[in-house]
């Protein structure tokens, strides 16, 4: 049996998700599709809509096989992290290509690209620090650095535009594949979703998550947003609707993250991944002046650092990952099993001796710092989602058994 | 001007206190009565009902002269570190005398109690160390070997009962003021609430403190404590509820501290003071496994620990107090105003220049680990009333100026 890696968030699934799994499996010839998925805190800096078990359930009702975690560590870092510890998984689970969205749709691109980037060496990493002191974000910083080097080179055809989010991803997957000498096979599909964070429009049937979020959130009602979604996925929102009455966001959050922030102070946050340059002084005051999560996103944004970049930081805040506790997570170091389909059980019994990690099941039955830690980030969402008062979902990731979709 | 101290939380202020404020005044024929007042956090381990600036103030219009802020790091502490902060304060302002409530009501039987320990001295240390270690609570193991040591004793007269906590306090107050050779006079009133923990009796006047805030907690409404409160103080809890809708209490503090439990995890509340032995993984346990602070404290609570010295570790892990934080403030190191009326001032003018340590009006004019500590513990307060939410009480506790009665 062929398997075919993707790497999603499914935050929450719809239909273009099911399109991408469709069209991973079909141009590629797969008999399973492998989804490597962020955990309950996702690569832009956020906690999940709902959590990881809930998005696992709608993938493997809606085309995909088998879902393994991607660790904290590496689904709330940045892109090149990101998708070293995704591609790393995928290779790991014997995948024989991995396949993305991307706004360019066209693998040869990227291939240009990273021939560009490796040319440029020193050069280009140089670019992207003096554009960083002079006050760049990192991404513009990279950006500019790339369109320099582009600018001089010798190479023919068409580079990937690397100022588009899912163009990034791509060519942070390219290129992690290419530095482990993976034998996967690089496929790409061009994104029927044109703008990253398309609008929901009623009647079309494909919004962006971040269409069908804020969608959501504005309307408060899950009937705004039926249109986007398969109905089973939409039947796992109502279900987690029911259970836990909230969906997980900054603002639902805030009180508890505040309230860290304050407690820590400034000392204490600066050993936080990511907090870096004086900035825990400001995230400090921030948080006492604010009592709610707009105001202190507009106390605390500039042009020094993206949105995301921010957002990280208070990821890391919220649960307590600390420079110390990510260096001891380098490399991805097992795969986590959220859920399979019967095909998917058949492709991991077939392969499961040349599984390149060990596979994880049961987390009870498995000690390794990463995973505890994700255990630990599950509790933390959790309490955010039910703030710190609902008792049942505590300890519920170190004793879920993996779904299994007939 | 003649200054007597008195030692309080007026946790709210009530009619006993007023008696007791104006007795000590009467008794020791003063013309001013300064209170060395506990901050947001008390003795037993518990956020007060309403902040120290509310209380500070209940306290000026009903007898009091001069309010003084016993630091954190003292009162929240246990009875012999808790009485030697407060003392340490009321000579610093060069009271005359030092004036307190016990069950007792005869300052000859504590003298004898003084004496008796200081004979038996290394015995006594023993006899508590091996009475801890079969198991015995601390104050459980103080009261048998003081019960032992009085046994085998050649002292004329009846000693202090130490079994009442009232009594306990007074002990340790007489034992701090003779350990820095205070010239200040001790004087005890006997306590006319019999009972530590009286329930409030409508027709009566008289309730503690604590039964007055189970009447208010178990009906919700402050029209069941009207009997037992000065117009002026019950003014202040109708001020205090219409600006923060809920009073201090660990079950509205707990979605916060269970937060901060499951974030820092067993190995970090090993840090925080007064955790010891082993304890922070059974808090991290009961915090798992329970959504309310009742359940909470029923899985922590045995026969090893009081009620108090559990809930004075939640108050450090709940702002934060580590070992380390603590071992930086072993002596009060300045006198923080809360307020005081036109007499009080008055007082302090004549003795400004005899006042042993610095006096504190205003928190950001003074830079001190001590003092930085209580503000933050304040903005801590504030959250747990708000529940992260309010912005407005943050950062209150460094600008206010002190209150002042004409």
């Amino acid at each position: 049996m062929k398997a075919s890696g993707i790497i999603v968030e499914y935050n929450p699934f719809h239909n273009g998700h099911l399109y991408h799994a469709i069209q991973a499996k079909i141009t590629t010839g797969a008999d399973v599709v492998i989804a490597v998925m962020s955990g309950n805190f996702l690569q832009r800096g956020e906690p999940a809509f709902v959590d990881k078990w809930s998005r696992a359930n709608m993938a493997l009702k809606n085309g995909v096989d088998i879902v393994l975690e991607l660790p904290y560590a590496f689904a709330t870092s940045n892109a090149p992290s990101f998708a070293r510890g995704a591609i790393q998984l995928l290779d790991a689970a014997q995948c024989s290509a991995f396949c993305f969205g991307s706004e360019d749709g066209e693998v040869n691109s990227f291939e240009r690209s990273l021939l560009l980037l490796q040319q440029a060496g020193d050069n280009y990493e140089q670019t992207v620090k003096d554009a960083v002191s002079r006050g760049l974000s990192y991404p513009k910083a990279l950006n500019e650095a790339y369109t320099m080097a582009a600018n001089s080179s010798t190479i023919e055809g068409p580079l990937a535009d690397l100022s588009k989010p899912n163009n990034i991803l791509g060519f942070h997957y390219m290129e992690a594949a290419r530095n482990i000498d993976s034998e996967m096979k690089a496929v790409t599909i061009p994104r029927i979703v044109a703008q990253y964070h398309d609008d929901a429009v009623a009647g079309n049937p494909i919004a962006s998550a971040t269409g069908i979020r804020k969608s959501f959130f504005e309307s408060e009602t899950l009937g705004t947003i039926t249109d986007f979604m398969p109905d089973t996925a939409l039947e796992l929102l109502h279900d987690w609707q029911a259970e836990n009455q909230s969906f997980g966001n900054w603002p639902t959050f805030y009180p508890q993250l505040r309230f860290t922030i304050l407690r820590e102070g400034p000392k204490r946050l600066a050993m936080i991944a990511d907090v870096t340059e004086g900035i825990e002084n400001l995230l400090y005051r921030a948080a006492a002046d604010n009592g709610t999560f707009e105001g202190f996103m507009k106390d605390v944004k500039s042009k020094r650092y993206t949105w995301t970049r921010l957002q990280r930081m208070l990821t890391h805040i919220f649960t307590g990952f600390t420079y110390d506790i990510r260096s001891s997570m380098k490399t991805p170091s097992y795969l986590r099993l959220l859920g399979m389909t019967s095909a998917g059980r058949l492709y991991l019994n077939e392969h499961k001796k040349r599984l390149k990690l060990p596979l994880i099941s049961k987390a009870a039955a498995f000690s390794n710092p990463s995973l505890d830690f994700d255990i630990h980030a599950a509790d933390m969402y959790a309490l955010g989602i039910g703030n710190g008062t609902s008792s049942s979902r505590i300890g519920v990731d170190y004793n879920t058994h993996p779904i299994i979709i007939q």
